[in-house]
């Protein structure tokens, strides 16, 4: 008989809400547990769920330490978090409509009652820009901050400008795909990004931002001719969103906008977001990655909860021990200046192809007596390239040593 | 007379090092210090410099409650940063050689003490990937971080990239602008982003990662040619170092790799830095920004010794309050369906000049009777503009009401 295992104490989370989010953020909490508990000393575990159908608020607040509002919306949400957070308890939330209209309110009485209230998720998904303004930049004099909010309308725009369909078509392909919700007004109309604006915009020039304070625009009117002018022109399109220090005033605006070639936003495509925090001292920063999705934005909450259990005040102690490796596969590019005669490139692919290297392109480009062969081959072994390239270098025709540099490969689709 | 103010309680600062980084930390603490007081309560000053010709490290020890240390490199800076840690003080850094040396030994410290060793300026200047790491994704299962982590090396190949200029040609230029040093060895051979590497995969793996395990190649054997096949094949050459999970161990590694125009690193440019983290529930999160510089690095330590002031478990209160604006000067692109006849353009110009908008561009397409007429206007106060629009409207010669889009401009150079 052994001796009982030291038993991490609980951390108690009360789920409000169980949609797309509140499920993937059960889901990813019971596998990342182990390692929580390794990082923070507290084992967490969900103590209620409270849906339309099930669950009493009062009796999950009882038993949790933290409460996570995904209900969405002002109403109940808005006394569900004031009434946690009286109690005592700690509260992550991913509502961007009840922080837009209510934050002043509820940050005061977070402050009052001595509780951390965190909303990573009501921006951007896992994209973490509220942490980035409220710690990494806390400092920092922002003069700018512009923004891609909404994955819905950047989806659509770039499908627009990607097959040139009209905005219909695209809005439909989104619905179809799940970028898009059944009913799209808000997402469309911009008032989705000029709620996440007047929460971004609070927290960069620490000035109250009421929703009601955010004029925006939506794509609704964009049209397949504006989108081949914009080619004409160079621009791309983006719904932005953009708060502003201007004349010592505040400007917080959500619209259709066209950007150069060179913006780092207009390299931004399809679902995802992505912000540019600029300020004098720092020139600018930008984050992106995907804006919604229920394990994305499930991670930002997660994100929040660990924060909520244990100020990250030290770098803990290493619980892993990966063994560390360097032979990996990888794709190259091969170059060699070789004699021009015939048989050269089929010795090389013999070579390579005995090594289990396979050609993916070929450009081969004469230059009197030389030739210069560049390939690119598939992922293989480096060693195996490596013992391919070492032969290669070994072959009579060859007229300088090869050169081999990696290709990383195109990483979406 | 009047009452005294309450005076906020000084929060004392010794600096270790006075160069770049160091200087333009103490200015922009002097800038910021009372928008600091505000937000954490404390008064941030600085209690004593050390440098070569100047100050006892014992004496600032003993005044100060965080150490910053910006001296760079292992000896004597280890021993500073051991000592003031041992003796109760938080320490913010920037030294990436004594954090992949040495970081499990410092971090033993650090928790040992009970105090925060914070380095975020460490790896990618102001770019907030150590937070990130360390925060955000405390609790995400990271397959993979990308990086371009030296912006020496960026700017070489940006330059070579951009105009076929040789590396030793590229590597002037970049010394002459200040993105080189004198001696550029590490950062060319890829040692300096292999230090930063081993930092990143040591957060985001939790695995010890010393320097010495981290496998690196630099860019000096690049040639214009190399650069000539890439653009042939659609690729960007970058240093791109990278961490990864590969059958349950871990490759760190750096060097140059070609790239896709798809992937999220392909177009960082110039001496930026950015960083892609990859993991299943995350998708993937990018963040880029300048990788160097003294104000920008000076930003990254003003944050760290903001978060070891105060843990920031609230949204504090605001302490501006800007008033919001709504008429600002914007660029518009211009779409008007007119009757094709002689006068047109002519008229719409007098009218857009009128109302003090300048054309940038014009396209102008016959369909039958009818033209299509699109432009670009230089920045103006919205007001002014669409009054002119509304003019515009009343022409008689216009087919469908006009259309107007903001345009951003191009944000560098």
């Amino acid at each position: 008989m052994s001796m009982a295992e030291p038993v991490a104490e609980p951390f108690r989370i009360g789920l409000l809400g169980h949609g797309t989010v509140g499920g993937a953020f059960e889901t990813l909490l019971a596998q990342r547990a182990d390692n929580i508990a390794a990082l923070t000393g507290l084992c967490p575990e969900i103590s209620g769920v409270l849906t339309r159908s099930r669950g009493d608020f009062d009796e999950i607040l009882e038993r949790s330490d933290l409460i996570v509002e995904l209900i969405g919306g002002l109403d109940p949400a808005r006394d569900y978090v004031l009434r946690a957070m009286r109690a005592g308890r700690h509260v992550v939330t991913a509502n961007k409509q009840l922080l837009s209209h209510h934050g002043e309110e509820l940050w005061g009485v977070a402050r009052v009652h001595g509780v951390q209230l965190r909303f990573e998720a009501s921006v951007a998904g896992v994209v973490p820009v509220i942490r980035v303004l409220q710690e990494s930049l806390a400092g920092a004099h922002v003069d700018r901050i512009h923004g891609i909010v909404n994955g819905t309308t950047n989806y659509i725009l770039t499908e627009m400008s990607r097959t040139g369909c009209s905005y219909e078509s695209a809005l439909k392909d989104a619905q179809r795909l799940g970028y898009a919700e059944a009913d799209p007004t808000d997402d469309v109309n911009g008032k989705d990004a000029a709620a996440k604006m007047a929460i971004l915009a609070r927290l960069a020039f620490d000035t109250p931002v009421h929703i009601d304070q955010v004029t925006y625009e939506g794509i609704e009117l964009i049209t397949a001719d504006d989108m081949e002018y914009a080619h004409e022109l160079g621009l791309g399109l983006k719904l932005i969103g953009t708060a502003e220090r201007i004349d010592g005033k505040l400007a917080v605006r959500v619209h259709p906008a066209f950007l150069y070639e060179g913006h780092p936003l207009a390299s931004v495509h399809g679902p995802f977001n992505a912000i540019t925090v600029e300020s004098e001292a720092i020139t600018e920063i930008t984050m992106s990655g995907p804006g919604a999705g229920g394990p994305q934005t499930a991670s930002a909450v997660l994100g929040d909860v660990i924060s909520a259990m244990i100020p990250p005040a030290s770098t803990p102690e290493t619980t892993q021990a990966l063994e560390i490796v360097d032979d990996v596969q990888s794709a190259f590019y091969l170059h060699m200046e070789v004699a021009d005669r015939p048989g050269v490139l089929a010795s090389v692919a013999h070579v390579l192809g005995e090594e289990g290297a396979s050609i993916k392109s070929v450009v081969q480009k004469g230059l009197g007596e030389r030739a210069r062969l560049v390939m690119v081959v598939h992922p293989l072994l480096e060693s195996s390239f490596f013992a391919a390239v070492q032969r290669i270098a070994e072959l009579d025709f060859l007229r300088s040593p090869p050169r081999a540099i990696r290709v990383i490969e195109e990483h979406f689709g």
